[in-house]
């Protein structure tokens, strides 16, 4: 055990640990909420602490030295994440965690020259010309750009899964439903194909995330002024932070502006909670369509990946299509909770930066498992043709295409008197409107409906 | 015209209108935004005028005349609401009504006691040892109880019409589903039975809501120390309002309490929204019930009130199933809006009680909408028996109870090797357990799986 | 009293009523839950049905004089629409609504001709070739993209006066906060440009939105085939639409996914609540700087225009900043609200589409009232110049700068030493490092630490 | 490694993990969330499966050896919970973390007695007469009973301390504020007391939610009718369940009902959210009364705890209040969350029973560090007499009292020319209703206005 001190007094800290005093109260006074840091957010935090060391050093504010010591240890981030042990939605705007990794990253530093912690200083040093108000919210910007372009492949992927199904099952034709009930005749790859199409939406809208998020305050320090920091810093330090994390973050033109005000992550999860809502909608779609299989619809048929049910053997659910919708819900929980927490910063701070942060990051996860999982899902996803061509024979919506030789009043009565049987309202209409049956069903054949008009 | 004049200056205001310049001044500054005050709202607001005002001619505060001239203004409340002109939304913990409502009794006071409009005052007369404070949760709070007593009667009657159907649905044996999978059988009665049952829940905790909400305010003037009113008036007036709206009030313990915390609200919506969680499930059920009719389940016939579609003749929608999950979704979303606006009051006040109970009173009459149509609706739904009867010998969920005799593992085999096609899977198993197919079947009778147990 | 019949049976109209019997039906199945249509949604409906009679009558589907006669009719939609009856938030996907403006037209065009009410067919001739599920939705995004340029009307006016304010008040220094605490100081200026460059993001997102919601699904019937519609008219019916409104709509690519996805509508509120968080963090900036005046912050002095209190004289509340909060809160609420209703639509058609739409167009109008009343507000806000100075000159925040002279623990320690005390603390450092009282001042200056760095 | 096989193939596991093949697969298809299971949760699922060996060892239908092999197990639970490895949102309502549950105990009891893994089987003996479909909601209610208990401790030990602060503090008397401006004089006890009384109606709403919740469906199986399991099984699994676990839980009157409808969840969550609701309302007033301290309300001081800022020395932020708001938000979340999660069950079961159960049990323990850091946080925070002294003496509203003897009108216009300077003010009306400043002064004794009327 080391000692450390502070203004509150003295605390024993394990040996090994490359935390110090301030980390270890973060952790008495936040109790743990089970929630993780991503990853992500803390290499992106490291690689800001890099890059202040690099433009402090290179404009000579900061000991060679020390610099370097510094920037070698920020290299070796992804070992000394262990050592982060403050919790994610700590309150302070932040500063919890900023002070956990200066401490990290100045003991550890200390250690890679050889000299006792305690030589290299968390605030002095590491945090140099910042502040918890520019360093973390352009640590969160730059890890959710990171995940960003995680999240689009899994996207793509899982369109180019569904458009592999559109053309696979272009020619099945079936009955398409509205309100749940039996509508007008479509093919199956038309449905798969209305999904992709909805998926080449969230393709656009989350490629333009990037250019929505990309203007961070690094380098306005407490409130966007600068203050603490020299002009020279603040001028290049964000150009440093492009080159070491290869995002093409930006420089914001109000710094102050860019300190205080979080609507772009309500913006920025607005377009991502899109993704939410068409992914629900394409999971509950194969849940309907899968129904059954042998008593509702029973048109797609689910993949066997897991055992079903514990007591009715043979049983397959819809398990991913449920694991999706349950993660899009959290997103739209996480909506509604960014939404409230952005709205609520006060005067030259967000103080709510950590919850915004974290559940950003949350969402874009989720998302990515959801696309991953669907994806693997739908590839695997059978489709029933016998049973597409039964249901759509049986469909009363077929008749849908006489409205214009008899009007909607005589077909609509033929129906309700043949209870919704289509070849008993065929026989009636043949009666009444004198024709014959097949002429009548020349003229419903299904496959002249899925075309554009008549 | 009639001019009026307060400190920001002069005013016409039409001759016929009752109400004054501060509520002709607040139309200018909240634009309206279309959305209109729950009438007993109004009239819970007009009682405490009423009651005020008994009680300070009783106390001696108030000249008998004056005080008679506005009992009798209030007791014209239905007529006077048109010159309500204020938006429930409006800024500023509710002052904009409580001023247009003490400037329409005012007036219409001084009108039926003779007088030239301004004889009687809207703040030293009508206002009399009240504030915006206290009168207007009081009133919230008492126009929640009073519409509360009307959502029960049609939550009653809601549930009597689904047990009525239970009844009458005892012995029709169905499939039951889980996850929209076909699953083990039970009866269409006990469907209904265990909607009954989730709405029997719902009236214990409507009537325990009452109790809940039953503390006032009233007499704690601006921030509940009861700042500007005598003391035998804050003790009596509680009791007053009792005696003249019949409803339970009973003044608070901690008036400062009562006033600035509106965690009640939160709490009674919490109540309410539980009741959305069974009627959006009910109505859910509903949809999947009947969908098809042909090519879904179809096992409920859905009454046709209405025309379907204008362009699929005979298509009968569920339509009513559809309106209460509207109403549903838009409880959730005031839940969600009257948890943070509860949760933002400061220090000795909300400020936000116009938009909590503006939401409050629109839940209750968005439920008892709910509540209404739903029965009507159930009334009139019809089962198709053969349907049931039908999908409930396809479902190879039937073979569960042969688990107790063969295994989980050949069960489930035999299932997947006859591609869910019950028939074939009780000859295949016929087969390698050498047992006769009838025996099997037999043993899988699905009226028995339906009662409790083996 | 005239009687109409359907297949339900016959019903009695009043005489000048244009409405017909589905329209009846409907306010008797759904009883009216308080909410009212958004005019231009109902002019965008009208147009649509305008725009068919115009093509149908082109390519001679219909015949001339009904369609002169339901075009004649259409142009009166403002005095119409006092016959559109039916609820808002009606089930049915919104067949109620389009079957009351097909009953209105064709009974008024019936009167526009001379002719009995029941000449011109509510659905063979005012719907021909169109379905709810393709006008629908359609209408709802030409009655967005209309409210829209409304609303950026109002948010360009907003912006302009916070504009003119931090010019006007450039040269005023004062405390910065964050987490409410004293910070380093800003110019009032800067706090006002804060806020307007974050507004400059919602013009940019505004302007982004009808681009997004412009491709409709008119000619795709009922589910985006176009069923019961010729080629040719569906071809050509957004562009007479596009005419008759001069709304830029186009026809979306897929018209299947264009009928049953509704992500775009999530997305576009996903763009709308971002003005509604900025507007929230500004009215609650506005009432934090207004606080007291005398026992809080006050250095922005709210302006009297409106009675604050009827208990407490001369009490003036930031009632604008609270009512934009309350619609900001209901923004927030009908996001969540979209979200949902968008995500849970089902196969070939979202049934939820009259939610989404009623609250897409809500939210706009709530934004547009607070973006006019804030601006009209603002306008009228006054600065105590005496108030800031007196206010920067108490905070030892000032003392920020010294930490590059003495070190970070060092000032942090005199703060605490001198109670927090700014000249205690100065005289203690004074002490302690040997240096005077005046140079300690004179590197505190506070108009320097409002520069961008040192 | 060991081999497991089952119908999809078979697989290698670690030697020395329980899991078996099916929590194997469960982990590829449901990518992880980060999401980690209340340990309580776990416990109750073990509780079950001990009950039921119990009892199906009493019944004798399970064999002896095998029944107290897997009761051993079960009691082991804490050190067998890093094998279960599943996620808590699989999809699936829960069958994914059953099977995990079955396959570890099955493995560990089989090792207890000597035998191979394999020997005693997941589903025929450890899941003997249950489904995933009761024993899921049924963990998950005795989970949550049990954590409610512990967080009504922190509740109690909050409500303490802000009592003993309420104590203390009885005779500093102070300015209260309405809408964040200057209001009638208050105690600061009062302020305290108000809190305190709020959750007083906190622990009064979490002692009722035992009630509410307590009723659980074990040995309904599948869908509430108990297929597959004996009746002298199901009429007495509860009662073995309750003394296992010593939480009092009830077999539900319906088990059809119990498993379907997730009501209830909502109710609790509905009054957890409640607590939230005032949690949030302290923090944020203990932020408002601490601001400044120099430049903005300052009456209360805030215990350093922590570094404040790594830029500005000397600074103390309200970090314990700003962790509690975050959680309330997400609590808020939650609830909305569960609201939608609860209303979408299908038919014979609520499919999302994953997520609701696991953001209940969430909320609980935020909801519990946020007690326990607010407790904390309030025991010692200070108060700065002299500030409130001085606020006091400040406002202007300490001439409301005189509105009894001037009126209205003319004190509020005399505040105005007064510029709200309370002794301008008293001057003015000194001068102009010809009265001695030392008799108004009199008059306006703030001690006066905090006792309960006049």
């Amino acid at each position: 055990m080391r000692k450390e001190r502070d203004y509150l007094g003295e605390r024993e800290i394990p040996d090994n640990a490359l935390y110090g005093i301030s980390s270890l109260r973060a952790t008495e006074i936040f109790p743990i909420t089970g929630e993780q840091f991503d990853e992500k957010f803390l290499w992106a935090y490291f690689m800001i602490k890099k890059s202040a060391a690099i433009l402090n050093k290179e404009l000579n504010y900061l000991d060679e030295n020390i610099a370097n010591a510094i920037i070698k240890a920020t290299d070796e981030w992804k070992m000394l994440i262990k050592h982060i042990i403050v919790d994610p939605l700590s309150g302070g705007a932040g500063t919890s965690v900023n002070m956990n990794i200066n401490e990290v990253i100045a003991n550890r530093a200390s250690q890679l020259i050889g000299k006792e912690i305690g030589y290299i200083k968390p605030i002095e040093h590491v945090n140099m010309h910042q502040s918890t108000n520019d360093t973390f919210t352009t640590a969160g910007k730059v890890a959710v750009i990171s995940r960003l372009r995680e999240l689009i492949e899994q996207v793509i992927i899982l369109q180019d899964t569904i458009q592999k199904k559109e053309h696979e099952y272009y020619k099945i034709r079936k009955v398409g439903r509205t309100q749940l009930m039996d509508g007008p005749p479509i093919m199956l790859g038309q449905e798969f194909g209305a999904w992709a199409d909805a998926l080449a939406r969230d393709r656009w809208r989350l490629n333009k995330v990037e250019e929505r998020i990309r203007n961070v305050n690094l380098g306005g320090t407490a409130i966007g002024t600068g203050i603490g920091a020299p002009k020279d810093y603040i001028l290049k330090i964000v150009e440093i932070l492009r080159q070491v994390t290869k995002i093409k973050v930006a420089k914001a033109d109000n710094l102050i502006d860019a300190t205080q005000n979080m609507d772009v992550f309500a913006e920025v999860h607005g377009l991502l909670k899109s993704l939410a809502v068409n992914l629900f909608k394409i999971s509950n779609d194969i849940r309907l369509l899968a129904s059954g299989p042998n008593t509702a619809i029973g048109e797609l048929i689910l993949p066997p990946i897991q055992i079903g049910s514990s007591i009715m053997p043979g049983k397959i659910n819809p398990i991913i299509p449920e694991y999706v919708i349950q993660l899009s819900l959290a997103v739209f929980s996480h909506d509604s909770l960014i939404n409230h927490a952005c709205s609520q910063g006060n005067l030259e701070l967000n103080q709510f930066a950590p919850i915004i942060v974290h559940y950003t990051l949350k969402s874009i996860k989720f998302l990515k498992n959801s696309c991953f999982s669907l994806a693997e899902y739908i590839n695997k996803i059978k489709v029933n043709e016998e049973k597409c061509e039964e249901n759509l024979r049986k469909s009363v919506s077929n008749l849908t295409p006489l409205i214009n030789l008899f009007g909607y009043e005589k077909v609509s009565k033929a129906i309700k008197e043949a209870n919704y049987d289509l070849f008993k309202a065929i026989e009636l209409l043949s009666k009444t409107e004198n024709i014959s049956k097949d002429e009548i069903i020349k003229k419903i054949k299904p496959e002249k409906l899925t075309k554009l008009g008549f």
